[in-house]
């Protein structure tokens, strides 16, 4: 090849370069997004995925029309738990979803973990509406079925899909397990037996009135958040337990990470997960309580920390409900997702001092999954109470005898005893939120 | 855009083209592997994944030393299943893998269906080696380790790997149901608690000395006799039952199909599994006698058919598994695939009425499934028995009432009263087989 700039032909330097990229300390990845940011940027690459959230909500101008149509359709009741799913569609974490799964997108989840039309996309665990044979049988020749929870109509489902709900199978591909004392599955198995898929229009959105609702923010509303606030990077926290300081420890030390990389302002999406949980994890409101007390404890930063609600159900599905906890947050923006220890862990029903899930597979799953791969995964450093210095730090095994793991039991007994845990393990505030919520369970769930 | 070919530039018809692509009839799909496989021959695309399979013996210049090292290793005994799983790897039907899986590949497999080093690969059940607690202390710490089945050394294992064998989580995510009665379940649980991965160097072909051994083509082999016979389209029927005529019906209709499209000599590869099965399905030197009865029989064309055995063992895995049989045909170099009704299902061990998979989840899941796409999928059209023209024919609903369906269980009856089955149901010679065999069940398994 002749004339090949920089090798026979000059190379000419842009007077007004459209980008610089620095190169020093960053990584090729890295560099390379930002390339395709700017591409992005000019209209010359669509907007990818993580750009566009895809809700279901009708739009203002038809609304009135639509709500009058879903009056005159057959009723179908749905759950608590149904409605909790519905607004994770509506709202739109689980884009590309158009509705509740058609068995296509059932099947293409259980066996493969991703979504395969118009591109591929992470989808673990599948989204699905139960019905019962009574109710398939009555609406099995309707082109439209309108949702009702309570009394209200929250949507319309279009062109449902009737496929039989093959409880063993679902269970066994979804949780690895197939076992009654399995709360989640529970759950299933006393579902119906068909599930009805189709696309969904719907009229409201879901709120829960239970003094929470103005946390519960949308994919949009979150963008919208990080944008206003100038966040160059986001990075995710999900949980569903309270927060002790060695989690407070993993968040600061990541910010810490992130800045030396270069961003300007990284936050941090604080993300508890609010829908159903199991009866022994700690409730919705108390944990948001403490995690408001975290922040005016001063452990973490208010200025980079944006608190939400994750509308999600449990599932306890270990290696698969770990890809759904990150996939999801992606459709707000985030590129850095901080894993635990078995996520989406739990006991093994049968025998309950071991992990149902190998507490290492969360990770390695979440690291080579397809479609994640705008995500960075932040491996989780085990922290534990180091006596010596009398705070929470990162495990040291050269001297592992200066360490305290100090489990969810012993801080109900600390609790219950009216006792103080150790200098630095909590924030104060924090911990009175939590002990006093733990005096005031009965004694049967201590 | 100025001077565009076609547009305001001139069109020269080229003198002597490299590639004409007629049009008429033809799928753009097809079209597109006219150019493609142009373009690999010419070098200018990389061959596919299809054109190159691994195979795992050592070379022959390297053989002895080899050899002698493997004597001096420490060894491990492996099952004959081990060894039909080692004769898979080792003569690359499960290309691109290098040995018995890694937990990484193992996680893969589990969760996404597909290898995804270096490119995607369907790759749908495990290929793993389980050992004892016990061996696995004895071996943990070498770097190579003698594979040996009946006295005689066949491989070498490199760099070993162990991990835990979790068997419910397995059983679960392979077969979607956990269960003792269903019969490869049982020889998981049978089978050591641990897996080995690792690369392997074979040190002989594996033969099996039942007569049989040189209908055990290797991919390799396989494709160098469709070369040989000319064939310019392979399509491929798994069986691991006799053929009847409604078979037969099937693969002369599909090669006559195939004609109609175009290519000039279809072959068929006749492809019986040949490795573990569970007790009551039929033997296979029973079936390769009937087989060959039914080429005798004329039924089929000796001159278009190949018939071989595929050595893999029968897992009963249903959608995962048809997977598994399309993908490793695919290293033969096949581009269409019969699909039957239910592939690779079984009766739901608790319930023997039932089919444990959907019978149309098979079909639809090779339809989707990622890195099949070099085949084309052909549906199995249901065959009964027409006794209005006598012979076996595709039902037709329309005069259901003239059809019969003879199951396993009457012909096994029609043969032990030393009845005949209808004219035209099955070759008489094939039928000859296939009734002394079953008169020589003891009653019990009747």
């Amino acid at each position: 090849m002749r004339s090949f700039t920089g090798i026979d032909a000059e190379y000419e330097k842009p007077e007004s370069p459209d980008l610089v990229i620095k190169t020093v300390d960053r990584s090729v990845d890295e560099c390379v997004q930002q390339v395709v940011e700017m591409l992005m940027e000019h209209g010359i690459l669509p907007r990818s995925f993580s750009e566009s959230v895809l809700e279901l909500f009708v739009p203002e101008n038809q609304l009135s029309s639509v709500k009058e149509e879903a009056e005159l359709l057959p009723k179908l009741q749905i759950s608590t738990l149904d409605l909790q799913w519905l607004q994770i569609l509506s709202e739109g974490w689980a884009t590309p979803l158009t509705g509740f799964m058609r068995e296509k997108q059932y099947l293409q989840v259980m066996h493969f973990g991703c979504l395969m039309e118009g591109g591929l996309f992470n989808q673990s665990i599948p989204i699905v509406l139960p019905v019962t044979t009574e109710d398939k049988e009555r609406l099995k020749s309707n082109n439209g079925i309108a949702l009702v929870h309570d009394g209200t109509i929250y949507a319309i489902l279009r062109d449902p899909e009737f496929y039989e709900h093959r409880k063993e199978e679902r269970c066994c591909r979804q949780f690895g397990i197939c076992n009654l004392g399995h709360p989640y599955q529970k759950m299933i198995w006393d579902s119906g037996d068909w599930l009805v898929g189709g696309d969904l229009q719907v009229l409201k959105r879901i709120c829960w009135n239970d003094g929470m609702d103005h946390y519960r923010l949308t994919p949009n509303e979150l963008k919208a958040k990080f944008r206003e606030i100038g966040a160059d990077a986001i990075f995710v926290f999900q949980l569903r337990n309270p927060i002790h300081n060695g989690h407070a420890l993993l968040m600061q030390d990541t910010q810490k990470q992130l800045v030396e990389r270069g961003y300007r302002k990284p936050v941090l999406l604080l993300h508890p997960l609010g829908g159903w949980t199991k009866e022994d994890d700690v409730p919705l409101d108390v944990r948001m309580e403490q995690h408001k007390a975290v922040l005016e404890d001063g452990i973490l930063d208010p200025n980079t920390t944006i608190v939400a609600i994750f509308p999600s159900p449990m599932m306890y599905a270990g290696p698969k409900e770990v890809q759904w906890h990150a996939k999801a947050r992606m459709s707000t923006g985030a590129h850095f997702y901080i894993v635990g220890r078995d996520p989406a862990g739990m006991p093994h029903p049968d025998s309950p001092k071991q992990d149902l899930y190998d507490p290492t597979h969360g990770a390695k799953v979440l690291t080579m999954a397809p479609g994640l791969t705008q995500l960075e995964i932040i491996p989780f450093r085990v922290a534990a109470y180091d006596r010596k210095n009398q705070c929470m730090a990162f495990f040291n095994p050269k001297r592992k005898e200066d360490f305290d793991f100090i489990s969810g039991t012993s801080m109900r007994g600390l609790a219950r005893s009216g006792q103080d845990p150790p200098d630095g393990f909590m924030g104060p505030k924090a911990w009175q939120v939590l002990a006093s919520y733990y005096k005031s369970l009965p004694t049967s769930s201590q």
